[in-house]
Parts: C-alpha cells; sequence; structure tokens
C-alpha cells in the first residue's frame, strides 16, 4: 500500500469526472461544485482510496500518471494528444537511453512524455525559438522531475541541429521540411525522423524533402481515437471525436545510391 | 556510422515496399521477385545505405527497430497492431524499471515491446495458457536480446497472478472481466489496467467487472490509423485500412468507498 | 434566373458562415450580430445573389434546400443527420411513387426528407406514439409543401402496422426488435427493412430478430463524415467531427426455408 | 405477393454470401461452388424465397434493388461507392424531375443512380468524352430500365455545357476546377455543385475555383463507411474497410458582390 502524504501530487477524480490534479497541503481544503474536501483528511489514505465531499460526492484519489500530468500543462501552444504520442513513442522506437533531437518544444507535452521514457539513461535536446516556452517548459519538467534528462535549447532546428548520432529527431515546427537536411545529419545510422502538422500542404513538403535527401520508409498517418460509452444496455461510441489533430510523417535515415561510395568518412 | 557487420540482422526495404528482415552472413546471396543482393557487398555498408540488385533494383539495408521485428514475428495467434501498441505503452505508463503483468502471451508481440521499453531494471511477467506460445516468444525474445526481462510463465490470469505491487496489468484474454479481481489484487496502488478484446461483448463483461470491483477512471476507446499516399499533385489516404483489431478499456485501481476503513492492512 | 419574391422563404448564409432561414417581408428589417439587411432589399434580387448587411459583411440570399429546411426543423427529439440520411435513401430505394412506412415521426426530419423523395407519386405512412411529434410533423410538413404525401398516424409499430405491399419500412424507435414481426407482414416481397439505432445492444437486439424472422441481407454499418477546411496552403480535417450518431441495420424481407411451403396464399 | 417470372433479374444470395445476379431463363441451371439449382423451380416463388442448392445450401432469391445492380454493373472506370452514392443523391437535392448535368459517366453507376432519382418527371445529362463509356452505359441503362431518362452525351464538361437551367452539376472528372465556370452558367439560381475527387490536390484547386466564381455555401467532407458484424456474444466491426475512395465537394451557385448589378440580363 502506498498512502498519500502531505507533498504529494494527486488527481481527484469526481463523480461527474472532473478531474482536478493538486497538491496535497495540511490545512487546506479544496473546493468545487461537486462540494469540498478537506485535504487533511486524504493524507494517510492509499493512492486510489474514495472519498466524499461535504455534499457526499465521491471521488478517486488517483496517483497522477506522467499523461495526467502533461494532459494538465498550460496550453500555451497546440499541445500534442494522447492518439498521437503512443505513436509518436512507438515508432521513434525512443526508449531508456535514447537520445532524441525534438523541436519545437513548445507546450512541453510530447518534451515532458520524450523524457519519461529516455529516462534515466538517455536525453532529450528539445529546441524551441520563444524563449517563454523553453522557460514553461523547464517549470513543469521540475514539477514532475524529469528535469535534469532534458537540455532546453533556444534553437531553430531548420537553421541548425547541435548534436549527433541522435537516435531520433521529433519535428513539431512549422516548417519541417527546411529541418530535413539538418535531421539526417544529426541522425545515427538507422534513425528515426518523425514529423507533425496539422496541414497536409506541409505534409506533402516534408514528405518530398524527405524523398529529396534520401529518406527510406517514408510514410504518412492519422490516427482517429474513439471513445466509447459502455454500460450495459447503454453502449454507443461518444458523440464527438477529435476530427484531426497532425498528421505524422515517419522515416528513417538512408543514404542515396551513390551517397555512401562518394563519402571518404563511410569507409568502415 | 555504424557499419553492417556479419552477424547482423538487417531489414531490406526494396524498391516496391517489400521487407525482408534476415541475418547477415558471409557467402550468402538473398534472392527475391526483384532480383538478388549478394550479402558480401552489404558488410561493411552503413546501415541504411542504398544497394542494387542483379536487375537494378533500389534496396535499402536498414537497421531492424524492435517494431520491425515483432511485425515479423510468426503471427500464431492474432498479434496486437502498431496502432494500439502505442496507445498501450502510452496509458499503462510502462518505461524503463516498470513491473508489468501480461497475458496471454499469445505470438509475443506486445510482450516483447513491454520488455523492450521496461527494460533494463523492469521486468515483465507473461502468463500463457499455451506452452507452444511460450515457447516461441522465448524464441523471439531471446532473438531480439530482451529475453532476460521477461518471466514466461504457464498460468491463467483469471485463475490467480502470483506477483503484487505490479504497474500495469495488461489483459489480451478471451474473458478478461474473470482476470478483474485478480488484477486488481496484483497492482500497486495507483496501478493501471489495460485490457484488449475484439468484440463489444467482451468489453461491457469487463467495464462491469471493472465498475463493481471499483476500479476508477474506466475507459473505452478504439483506434483508427488511417495512412496517406504522399505525391506532390497525387496525395490521398491509402483505399484500405484496419476497420477495427481491439477495444482497449483502461482503468486505475481504486477502492469502494468503505474498503480501506475495512481492511487493517490499509492503515499507512 | 429566378427572383426572390414576397413570401419566399430565403436562406441567408453569413460572412462568418452562420445560417438564417427566414421568410421575406416588406419593411422588415433582418438584425443580427453581423449587421442587418432590409428585406425589400433583397427581393428581386436572384437567389443566390451577395448582399451586404449596413456593417458591410457580405452575405448570400441562397434559395432554401430541402436539407437546409430539415435542419431548421425544432429539434425535439434526436434528429437523423444528413451523413446518415442519404445512406437511408439509397438503401431503401426510396423514390418517386415508393410507399413507405416510418416510425417514430420525431422531430420530422426523416419523415420530410422521406416525403421528398416519394413525392408526388408515393406516399409516407408515418408513426407516432407521441400526438405532439405528429402536430410537429404536420406543422413542418406544411410550411415545406410536402404535407400532401405524409399520412401522419398515431400508433406505433411494435403493436400493429396498418399497411401492406409498402416498399420500405423504416424504424427510428427505442425497441426496433419488437416491430421486425410487423414490418414483415407489411413489406412487400423484395422490400426493404431500415432500422436506426443509438446503442449497440438495440441493434445485436435487431439483428437476432431479423435473423428469426427469416430475413436476407442484413447489415449492419456506421457512417463517420468528416468536415475537411480547404484553402490554399492551410488544408487540413476540421477538428472535431460527431463520433457516433445511430447505427443503421438493414434487411430484406425474405421467407424462411419452409415457409413459402407451408402458406397457401403463396401460390402464385 | 410478387411471383419470379420467367425473364425476370434475380439476385440470389448465397449461405456464404456470395451474390449473383442473373435473369431467369426456363431450363437452365445455375452452377456455383455451393452447389447448383435449376432455374425452373425457381420460377412462381415469392422474392425473397428461400431455396436450397442440390448440395443443401440455403440461398435467397432476392429481388435486385437498383443498387445490387449498379454495384453489378462492369467496372471499367473507378466507380462511386455507395457511401458516397448516398450523400451526393442527399446534398444534390436530386428527386423526381430534376435535371442533372452529370460528367463523366464512367462506369454509369452514379448516371444510373441519378436517372433512378430523376425518374419518370426529370432528366439526367451524362457527358463523357470516352465513346465507349457512353456505350457501355447505354447497355446498363438499358438493362435496368432507366435509359430514358439519360441524354448520354459525348463531351467534355471543362469545354462546354449544353444545358441551362439545371438543378445540379455533378463532376466526376480529373481537372473538375475547368469546368467550374461552366457549370456556374448551366445551373439554375439556387442549384447545386458537387464534385468527386480522389487526391486533395483536386480538391484544393477545385475549392479555389469555386471561390473565385463566387460560389457559395463550399464545403468538403470525406465518408467513411464501417461494417459491424452482429452475432450475440461476438459483434464486432469487420476487419477491413475502405479508408478512402473520394472527398466530396459540394457548393451553390452564387453570384460575386457586383455580379448582379453589373449584369442586365438579372433585372427581375
Amino acid at each position: 500500500m502506498e498512502a498519500i502524504r502531505e507533498g504529494d501530487r494527486i488527481l481527484f477524480i469526481t463523480e461527474r469526472g472532473k478531474r482536478y490534479l493538486i497538491e496535497v497541503r495540511r490545512g487546506r481544503r479544496f473546493h468545487s461544485s461537486e462540494g469540498y474536501i478537506d485535504l487533511d483528511d486524504v493524507i494517510g489514505l492509499p493512492y486510489g482510496a474514495r472519498i466524499q465531499t461535504n455534499t457526499g460526492s465521491t471521488w478517486v484519489a488517483a496517483k497522477p500518471l506522467i499523461l495526467d500530468e502533461v494532459l494538465n500543462f498550460p496550453r500555451i501552444t497546440q499541445i500534442v494528444y494522447p492518439k498521437d504520442l503512443g505513436y509518436v513513442i512507438l515508432v521513434s522506437g525512443v526508449r531508456c537511453g535514447s537520445r532524441v533531437v525534438e523541436g519545437g518544444t513548445g507546450a512541453g507535452v510530447l518534451t515532458t512524455m520524450l523524457a519519461y521514457h529516455v529516462a534515466p539513461a538517455g536525453r532529450v535536446y528539445s529546441y524551441d525559438v520563444e524563449e517563454d516556452h523553453l522557460e514553461n517548459a523547464a517549470k513543469q519538467l521540475e514539477k514532475v522531475g524529469l528535469r535534469e534528462f532534458v537540455e532546453l535549447k533556444r534553437g531553430d532546428l531548420t537553421k541548425s541541429i547541435d548534436e549527433s548520432d541522435v537516435d531520433a529527431v521529433i519535428l513539431d515546427i512549422p516548417t519541417p521540411w527546411l529541418a530535413v537536411a539538418n535531421a539526417k545529419k544529426a541522425l545515427r545510422d538507422g534513425g528515426v525522423l518523425v514529423s507533425l502538422s496539422p496541414t497536409i500542404e506541409q505534409v506533402i513538403e516534408t514528405v518530398e524533402a524527405l524523398r529529396d535527401e534520401g529518406f527510406a520508409d517514408i510514410a504518412c498517418v492519422e490516427i482517429l481515437l474513439r471513445n466509447l460509452r459502455v454500460r450495459r444496455g447503454m453502449t454507443r461510441p461518444e458523440h464527438l471525436m477529435h476530427a484531426h489533430t497532425v498528421y505524422i510523417v515517419t522515416a528513417r535515415k538512408a543514404y542515396k545510391l551513390d551517397e555512401v561510395a562518394a563519402d571518404e568518412t563511410f569507409k568502415a
């Protein structure tokens, strides 16, 4: 059993399905439209305990997952959604020990998920041209305990990438096609590029740039996630869904036919 | 630069888009309908090099990703597809160090992806009732170098789960609802249950069982992945797609309202 | 050219994409958040003319299609959406001259579309148990000039259907499976049954009832419609879409193996 | 009851779900991999009767719907699919009495569905540049009894459209944007243009052309249809679906702001 302690972050899931991600402080009372809970009453309970507000609404005091944390980040830019996050992690092959270049940092959602997966042995190099994006990301990463695994860098991947031999480059920028050549240089042999774009014109430019640079296994997908409302006798999909967030372009670093022979540095 | 060496596993991606995952052996010639390649010619090339068959078809000698490997496993059972794999990894929160119970092992695809993500500090406990599934999984895990992170167990999660305090339980069995109570006992506070089922009736039973056991944040999604064929002036989605693989049910371990008070072991 | 005249119904489509379906009256001024238009200025313009409000917003004075009309009906019940309406018309084979039984009338949207397609030679028999649904439908049908093609009937298709030899029976009721036997009796040989249901449990009951009654070619589909926002350089799907409205079950009247021989009335 | 007679067209739906659309001829035997049926035995049965082959497979002798007929046409070009056909009928507002220009005729599937809906009072003007498309369409229309409602014309909508004051123009041609100006001239005030295109680049060109010509209410959708396999205890969506056929662009004829005033012919 793991008891909730003062200073812990907890996720209240209310009876009506609202979510509140808060820090447990002694003497505090948490108010909502479904009544209040004294946080002192939560301390010592196991994570996952149910507790009632003064008005009788039954809540769960859940242990926040990293996904709860990132979905709670300030949305200072368009964020990457869970349906896309999972796919990016999967196809990039990112895991413990991976070295990943990412840009832009944006709201830090993807940055944090990458950090979560490369930790403790890997590193995320996250670029953004906006200083306040970097500052915000630093704060969010600090809060969830992943700050040490991320190098936040003021910079533009379409201009240059400092790193080399990285396992993956993840692009979430307006003109990804301009960063393709830099990404190729930064990637290790066998490395993967992933690019997220909302418009089809961005996708077309990016895919053609990847072809020009000799990338292999170029693909573009979009992912649709549909929620179901499951209750015996009343089961049906939810009425609304996200019809579109981003297209996901993936490719592997590869060499053009004559590129290897032409380059002296390729001698094994 | 990373050169291809004898004994390496490589993925040939042919000009027409076929994929061959092979081991590089000196003196061998790899034949296909697009011509042959002498594997001696591949040794020493960097991963990602392009090379031509005797008939002039240009192939890429790629470094296999873990996803290439699992999609190449013998399909002795229905496998879990990439669109679903990524989501499972994401929502389960599985990463380096996680301890995960999984069943059934089936073709070992999900087992291997879980192993890839928990390594090197975590562990997967994978159950199956079929001895030959376990043997096959052992062989596949060995091949991709992840055998040591998985404990393959002959057993049935609907009967019992040996482990406790695990971070996640992943169910891919015909009657997941019968394993819900066991999963609750096995999970740590804050742990996550994920269940994959092809039919809606399985989903309904499982969700109702999760409600009965007090699980929180119960959700069910289905994920659709659509490929786009991107080429300037000719861009469109592919004609066919997978309309359905599995529904994904997710839930967090939680306690019923009186469960905590009733249980002496819950004293912090 | 067809000029707008007093008494006509017109659809204003505003610069921001709002829609106002109104009747043109002399001396009236139509006010909106995008300014006002004097309806006298509209009279004599051709349908499709663009006109500016006093604040310079450019609107189109469009001729309402039947679809504009039905989407503007009071939504006294859940309506049938365009994506589903088109499919129902198609698979039912309903057209000029068809005789169709429908229930429930609900908000009258499907009733009106059916009337539009069976006119002037056919007839819709629309049942509802709620008197106010029938009254509302009568009013809406009157407004769009299709009242004469619809017989509105207080009744319950699960109890009985007065008509026989009809071309199609369209069910949009909570317990369609209870109306299947009546529908079979009402349908002509070769007739089609279409049933719309929001939940999967309703679908399962209905399909099993159709099997029991010997219906053939039983199918169930769901239709997803995605809007694209098309603008050169910025093209992408819309962010949100309807994930679910109803499942559409279709079947053809057929006889069980021994049913024909057993029934004397089947002698040709 | 409607008995099957010699010379009728019937649709056999076999036990395994195969479909055979044939003409009933005395003395003929219809052979299949599920056994044979003597057509003499079918004559006199009601439509919808079940009958067994010599090997005991139970078939239904169904009355073909127009949809069965068109899906059975020779696929000499890419056809329009049911999911899209229904939507085109709906949004075009085509029904009894409508006058519709269509091009290209292609395999005649959409032509026939339009004819089915405009009959008996309306007319379809179907253009194609290929003589053999027109000949094939003539044959198919003859077969299903709708020949008289269609004027098949050798011609190219991007060059000119002979008709005027038509209710709808339906484009299914490679360069629909080049036909937009002609379509505007051909349409009556309030008329509707629908354009079907497989690629997104075609859509972008077409939508921009529609904007340039002053069309209103321009929209683009794609329709996804998913089949469910419904059987108590085993219900799930089918595994495969069409991910893409065509994008459907719709618009209404409208005038640019100064177009009405500038044109003397617009005087009411």
